[in-house]
């Protein structure tokens, strides 16, 4: 975890204190379902509650911890603490530490899913509103990075907004997917404790009760929750990777917003460098490096081995509190993004005209010239265009096999913007809905 | 894609033959809708049936390829020496090569999913008529390789049958989210091309209109689908570790059915080796190695730049034919898998009684023992049967303070097995309905 | 392996043919040394020879293996059906399998290596005559995409060079690495073989006998290997993402080299698109894939499991046939480069003057003003410029503070382009040596 | 980075102490390299060390930074506050920020590498040390976790010590590559500052310079430094899976020395679970998932962009950190892990006798008998001892097939251990030398 590139609630979600928070919750919870049982004594799971408002001491847990070599039994020393030991004497019983740390696990999961829920549903929105600001604002297309046909900036905020829409299902699912618990003692064949328990504690916490677990809730669902973290960031790439592209000295369509006290480079004053974009470039890498150890982690041998754990210390917090960033900052860049129209405009006419050479090929063949003469009669003026940067159209007017095949009105027709963004609007319905 | 970790049914998919018959049929219908809607004239459009019949010459359309370096034109090409190229004159017409191209790429990836989700519904099959098979078949449950307490085999079988049937589900999820075909034309405005076209060919294909595309179908799509082969490959490693580890020499608890004319080795005849799982192991190392380079194709430059397409020309094939390949090996395994029970019960008493230690804990707790103090009884006696392999009961029977606070009939009761089974009932109705 | 991105030399090196081939030598240089031992008749070892010059019959070992199911005692089958089953009775005796099968693998990476490093060197033969070609031609330096100073394209070449001859050097560590061979029986104790076979076998292979080995030859040998694979195809993406930039249609400052014949779009006939170097940029992401998946191989169980056997059957022939097509396309496309020295030109001016900002800047505070002070005047003077596309001299030659810290001869002298290239024969001398 | 899995040394590498130490080194040294040139004044040069013995004040950069929103500014404007504005103000002059902080990264690097080699020699003496102490402890070899051969226990530990003098070899090159700096300015020409003062800070700082950098020094060499930590975590992954199944129940040949207040379990105190070495497995994935996001980072825009930054931000520290750890936890769990004798001795006899097989179908051969023939009288009996678990070597004697190839005596000379081991010292020799 990197502290700027942090944000404090989602942070906040793996701290210690709320870890301990949680397996306080759980253990409190299974005492009262143990007690509705007649398995332990009502007052003991009463006395449990007595540490309602305690804010736990991750210190002293950290100092028993050194001795025990527990993290769980450390813990529910400390519990004690606070409860009495005679009273806390039912807490955890019947039960394996891996009932709570990963029942807790999936608690901090679907918190975090909440959060980046949060966060794309807030890209959402300021993609939706830039793209309908720029609905009709002409661009040119491109191709592998060469001009192809005209566009609109609207389309390309729509596309992301689809993309990160997609991306928006996908989490959702992936919190449904997590947002299991298992209170099933140590190989889950819940010997020592009662189903009822773990259905207890599940409803309290907003979770289902895993359906078979055996020590350990089954790592599949892990790595396709952290999978999807993985394709949520590549998402992110790609609309980082457009705005880099569009603040390119050369291309100057747009730029991040830059604020006034900032300074672009120690060296190189005017420098306004897409610094936001770059980095979320970074920390999509990141994030994709942390799917193949997720997937990794679900074989593990016969009920459980704990090769998984040191993965999800670091992979927990860092995949979501990253992508919580990154997501945040993505709004942010799209929110305040700068679009320069006229420098549109005026890329499209680096080679004057030669955008519209699809739509004059297909003029021509609808005109009855065959395809390959079609093609070479676009060519020959089009690389005139390429090579003297001369205007498209004239050449074409003044070509006599054009001239007789489309009319000089008909050439005219041709280079009007309009055919291109005809069906704008049944675009945005269908990403938008009506 | 390797012959010997491949079946026909999915190879077939990926060959030039395939490709080339989708690709035709997606010309095909267009021109259909492009007649339908005055655009070009209806013989032509039914003249492109004509070839409906004709298995199309990959080394004539390769031979073509060669001079014109690009494949949509060399199929067209083709095409138009079955058609006429008179007739064939408006085929194509308005589209973009990525029109076919991607629209056939997930028309592939839809057929290599369905062949994918029956692949997994044999598998579940298998797994469930072993799991029945077995649900009362005792043996040790183990955490960290480390005998803990009983369990059955049939719960192993029925957890990798949960853990399928959520692969099923996912894989049902990332067809559904690769079903879309796109026609809309260079930079996706549908400039020279109506979207009823692409409503049209969709229809007809399978497929879903993508609401948004730019020359080329959004790669966060295929990313996602890549990720879920990933997980599932995840899975069946986890499959596959635990019969490699039934199969060890000093477990012996299963083994991979042995065929008689095969040869374990060239040196030791006798050896019988889990070849199968661990080459289950070694596919899903590949499958898992093709997420990343997915999700780094999602950030395309501006409306395409075409480095997906190699990584797609290996992985769509390696990936799909290699999962199938795995999950129809898999299913092979353990539908045929040899159970030893009698080794699952010697096991069992390799340190004799000492998997019910935990249950004998907490008897004590339970009798009024701090937890401490029961910890340390039963870590004794334990001890002793860790170094001496003597059996625990009579060592706890011989123990005073334990005799004390369990009563001899007490400490009896703690080594019934059924105590450990009483809830597999309840588990089998939560997996597999009841 | 997919046969677009294959050369035929790589790919014969990994053909049953060759593989066979490897192997019969592996097994009658190991019978000369134990005939020379006196472990087995000479005429025996003699008789093995007489296959010297047989092409094996490939379909005949796959329908023997196909009954066998072991690939090693298919081939010996086959042998024997050559050299007479009486004669070739103690062909690899005291051997393993894996004896054969690792030495010979690392005989193809080695071999793989060889063609790899002849490839590295023709790239860099391009490069660097590209770089003296090209030593003083001025363009701008860019970082973050946006102007910063002036540089020349040979700087350019010259540091892709520095970076293959790095690749080099590290693909010549990676060849010494993996050629190594062990011949050390079932479990690496030379129990049945005498350590001089090894030695005789891999003098006569061009390897070196693996210190120790195990059944197998250690795979963090075969991980280093497709790590440094994986550097080098980063490497390959760095200057192919550059190339791309260049011809971008805004740059426009080189362009991969366009033959004739070659149709770049098929609705846009004037496209030239930097396709070679985007498929180099997806085959960079594809041998990246290959590389957890070769560290994942490390760690086999014990003595060996054969989980690694399935990755490297796709990973040894994939990874190197990539990179070898991708070093050779490449070297092409250097070679070929079309490089467009007035576009560098103009492209410098987009923004008139505003490079030789931070030249302006050291030489204010050189004379004398504050470093606050002087990025302030740098600072506003190159916002009109950003704004306005004005001249940045004239810009500054109107600034009274500025001309006041500076005077107009001063201000002059900042905008020599001599200056930034005064240091390039250092450089270069640095690069290619004196 | 996780505090639980981190070593104070590494981590203090990493500190912001540590980089703006580094920082100020850098800009001190340059100052001297920039007076000694005649370039800035002499008095400015030494002013700068009055900041020698200063701790930098990280929440006041921090501070300033926040305004800033740039770090080497942020720094330099501190170092002000404390060498005095006007004395301060040649400092950094003609360079780049990226000089000060790739220069500092590659210093943190070859720190950490420092560290990781010293760990890595720690490594070896553990293992030399257990290899000597146990190079004739007799134990079954294992191929497909099946009884193979015998082996002893020190060939182990000599098969891990020469794994491990690999990656010995490797971080060293690994060090070597990444020990280069780089004060070249805003585009690596030298424009504004002289190459004598890279070439003199890189001397103080024990660097190489870089002999063609662009803003930033070329990223494969990171990747390589990072590639390299991935190898080297895959063979830490390798020995901690042989510890891990070593300690399995039914195996139990070796275990992690278990410190006498460490509870195995909060369930089972009797637990013995080798915690370490699944730590380490999972460790070994972290690091190894850092390697693809390095290799991304190697193909940046032009002269720099700056996505590489926030991935080494994290994996600068957290690979190094994670391998420090991880190479330290696995010396110790080698120095003091525990070795059964004879359990390994017992273990042998799963199958009485079966482990001979090899040699006895080698020793049939020898006697004359066919290939075909010896397998099938091997394989008769072997399944036997199989399925029964009777003694092989009584088998033997009692089959008048073999009897009557090999004699009685010649059966019984196939079981003698020592023909196993006869190599033991040549191999103790290769490893480590005479």
């Amino acid at each position: 975890m990197i502290p700027r590139y942090s944000r404090p609630e989602m942070v906040s979600i793996w701290s210690p204190e709320s870890k301990f928070r949680i397996w306080y919750e759980i253990e409190a919870h299974a005492c009262d379902a143990m007690a509705a049982l007649g398995v332990i004594p009502k007052e003991n799971a009463e006395a449990v509650w007595k540490a309602k408002d305690v804010e736990f001491d991750v210190a002293r847990i950290d100092e028993i911890e050194a001795v025990t070599k527990h993290d769980v039994i450390a813990f529910l020393t400390h519990l004690a603490e606070h409860v009495g030991s005679e009273e806390a004497r039912f807490v955890h019983q019947g039960m394996t530490s891996s009932d709570v740390l990963d029942t807790a696990l999936n608690v901090q999961l679907t918190r975090a899913a909440d959060i980046l829920i949060a966060d794309l549903e807030g890209l959402l929105a300021a993609l939706k509103r830039r793209a309908m600001e720029h609905k009709d604002t002409i661009r040119v297309g491109r191709s592998h990075g060469i001009h192809a046909e005209p566009t609109t900036m609207g389309l390309t905020f729509a596309r992301f907004y689809a993309e990160m829409d997609r991306n928006l299902r996908r989490m959702r699912t992936a919190r449904e997917e997590i947002a299991t618990g298992a209170i099933s003692g140590a190989v889950g064949t819940f010997a020592n404790i009662d189903p009822r328990v773990e259905a207890h504690v599940c409803e309290k916490l907003g979770l289902i009760p895993e359906p078979i677990s055996t020590q350990v809730i089954p790592r599949d669902r892990h790595a396709a929750f952290f999978a999807t973290l993985g394709v949520i960031a590549s998402s992110i790439e790609n609309v980082a990777i457009e705005v880099r592209h569009m603040q390119r000295t050369e291309v100057l369509e747009g730029a991040e917003f830059f604020s006034l006290g900032q300074k672009g480079s120690s060296a190189m004053p005017h420098k306004k460098n897409p610094v936001l974009t770059e980095n979320l470039t970074g920390l999509a890498r990141l994030v994709r490096g942390m799917v193949v150890p997720a997937m990794e982690n679900v074989a593990l041998w016969h009920e459980r081995d704990i090769s998984h754990s040191s993965v999800e210390r670091m992979i927990g917090p860092d995949a979501t509190i990253t992508l919580d960033f990154a997501l945040a900052r993505l709004t942010g860049v799209i929110d305040k993004m700068l679009i320069f129209t006229e420098n549109m405009r005026s890329n499209m006419d680096t080679f004057p005209g030669l955008v519209m050479s699809q739509r004059v090929l297909l003029a021509l063949t609808q005109a009855g010239v065959s395809r390959e003469d079609a093609y070479a009669m676009v060519q020959r003026n089009a690389l005139k265009v390429w090579e003297d940067r001369v205007d498209f159209r004239e050449q074409l007017l003044a070509d006599e096999a054009v001239v007789a095949a489309l009319g000089k009105e008909g050439i005219e027709a041709q280079f009007d913007e309009a055919y291109h963004t005809k069906h704008v609007d049944t675009i945005f319905a269908r990403v938008f809905g009506d």
